[in-house]
């Protein structure tokens, strides 16, 4: 019996989230749990649809993108997951969805910006748009150099991937992370209520100011840090 | 046996509407509802998501914030509710959502005009959004004082809670309340169907004219007050 | 046993439908169907939900708005509906909802442009706005001047009700009718439908032009008249 | 027993999917399938409700509109459909719908722009918008003209059916189409969130830029061609 059943059954689980949470039709979307101990992770396989998958057809890889264990051909998103794994170290889930208002903003090359508590209460920052991969970058390793395109997003902001847990590949789409799949995916839900709520914002007021600084420091820290009072201890 | 079972039956069945009408995610909003001769009020405990929520999991409080029985810890808008309920002396429940256009004009700081009937059937005002906090308030007792935040909006447009029964905390979200916890919850569908009929109406006729004063009259005459002809006496 | 136990029921069904198609929430919206041999109609009783509904709680009315049968109140709206059974004698059935973008249009004090075969399909003239009612008329008889409103506003855009089969009252939501109570509730979906339609092609082109008439022949005359050749026969 | 039998399974299957992924109401909408060997194809019944819809009623048509075995009246649109097997030797299936954000694009008569790589994994080329026909073709065979029309469209933009399988009729709708049924009801929800994504971005930014010729390539040869590595093999 595959000793990696259990970082299978997560991975599972946390795809399945996402058609239930209408973030993905057909095949659209991914997501992929870390085992930090055994230095794998678990992903969906690729183009397989929702409706189809089962536990054992996850895919089992190194973080340099050897197949550990499993039949079928990993998510072609896979590089881009095995460098993030690679690097940011505290990372247990990643999700990559198409999800809608998320991916108008991704078009539309933009921050999605922190407009009310809602946002507060995930992260202090605007959602940051990596601008489009230069074209000598996107006909080599792509996907891998999707993943740089991310951390050099963050450099260039100088956010921490702890702070902020997603990002919108510009004229792609959303990538969301955690402590954990289920986290990653959660992640990817609250983006695409907050990409919408953006989006209604600045329709029905094109002026809308940011949030101010004490509302966005005090929503973030009744939810996260040393003195957070949200949810059960 | 606890002789609060009856309370946190309301409070937990009008929690579980919330889902049910599409106005939360996740664990996004909670709902209290009220037992005057017993000067407490039944919440939601924090952080819980709903699919988990079960009624011995409600909390029940007096108006000064005092856990009265409960293992968990409640909602973090607790204070908020407490306030309304102490001051508000006939409202038997408040519900709080981030329903996405109800937050939309929230964060957009604007009030929602009164564009039809749909609307004075329930009120014959704007809903009213109330400015954000000042800084030094929100660094110190929030939550109270965002049960001051909604009574001061009430003074600055002279509006009685009986006859508006619903507020937008500016780049927050609603707060909806009513006779009981289901008709909190009730408002709270109601105050997003009219966000989001104003926000379409103003997309369509960005010059869209205010309802005229002997419709709202007419319409809010119907159903309430003494020659009331809507529903069932 | 009642005679009218299948015009209860068929008033009854169609109004279920209101839900299932997301056209109304709560209590909103009532449905008609007539009985032309008897000269009465049956209607949904005022303010009860959908969910309570019953086939016995339609009540029956003649024309007069004389209660023939039923213990409950019939909808607020009863008037309306009457007046139009009276004059247009050929509708056997009568919608009103307050469906989102149909109100949002009402709201917007416009009529539905026509832009496109699916609206063209189902009548070859834009979807008329009634301008709200003055102000002596609304403190007065206001449910059966609503009919009167319609026929006014019938009358001044030259159309006949068994061409166009929808209208909507400025500031307040649509009508709908046709040969049967299913038949005006299919009217409502589709008038929604247009509604939506109508409103996201002005959004991605405001100079969107009208249907060609030429387009607007074809489409109506596959549907309708002597030569359609849509559906079975 | 008929030969068709699986032929007009699969057509039945593939009618079904649209009511089911939201792209039609009521009797909007047609999918058909061909058999190239026997030279016929299968398409639904015209106006006949998807919830009363049957496998045995779906009818088989030669390339020239003869009715080779069913009792029903085929959809209004068969003859489109007949021409489109006619001249695109390679298509398994085609689906017409009258899904909202291709209609408005329709309505429009605006191509969708290519955007993001959502839509250059489906094709690299905006989505063409035919421009609506000429009066006296209107009033002649028009369904047949349809087809022309489809073809008149896609020899101006110098395009290749096997490149892309989808197309707006200006003032009507979408037609998609496929290697199957299936893969044509798949193009027509494809196409409705690429249209719905479009208008999103252009609500965002009125001046979002198409997506840059390299991920144009990078994305579709992803999915597409001796180079592909997206799914299973």
């Amino acid at each position: 019996m595959s000793k990696y059943i259990e970082l299978k059954k997560e991975c599972y689980e946390a795809n399945m989230e996402l058609p239930k949470l209408d973030l993905v039709v057909y095949t659209f979307g991914n997501v992929s749990a870390v085992d930090r101990k055994e230095g794998v992770f678990a992903i969906k396989p690729s183009g397989v649809p929702y409706v189809d998958l089962r536990p054992e057809d996850i895919v089992i890889l190194d973080f340099d993108n050897n197949v550990i264990e499993g039949n079928m051909r990993p998510s072609s998103d896979t590089k881009t997951h095995a460098l993030m794994y690679k690097h940011w170290e505290k990372i247990g889930g990643i999700s990559h969805t198409h999800s809608t208002y998320a991916v108008a903003w991704a078009q539309a090359q933009q921050d999605i910006p922190i407009f009310g508590t809602t946002h507060a209460d995930h992260t202090t920052f605007d959602i940051p748009c990596a601008p489009p991969m230069a074209d000598e970058l996107i006909q080599g390793n792509y996907e891998h150099m999707t993943g740089q395109q991310i951390f050099d997003c963050f450099i260039d902001k100088g956010f921490s991937y702890e702070d902020v847990e997603m990002v919108l590949i510009g004229n792609h789409g959303p990538f969301t992370w955690g402590k954990s799949a289920a986290k990653a995916v959660y992640n990817s839900k609250v983006l695409e209520e907050l990409a919408r709520m953006a989006y209604l914002t600045l329709q029905i007021n094109p002026n809308a100011p940011r949030l101010k600084d004490a509302l966005i420091k005090k929503h973030y820290e009744r939810k996260h840090g040393a003195n957070s009072y949200y949810g059960q201890s």
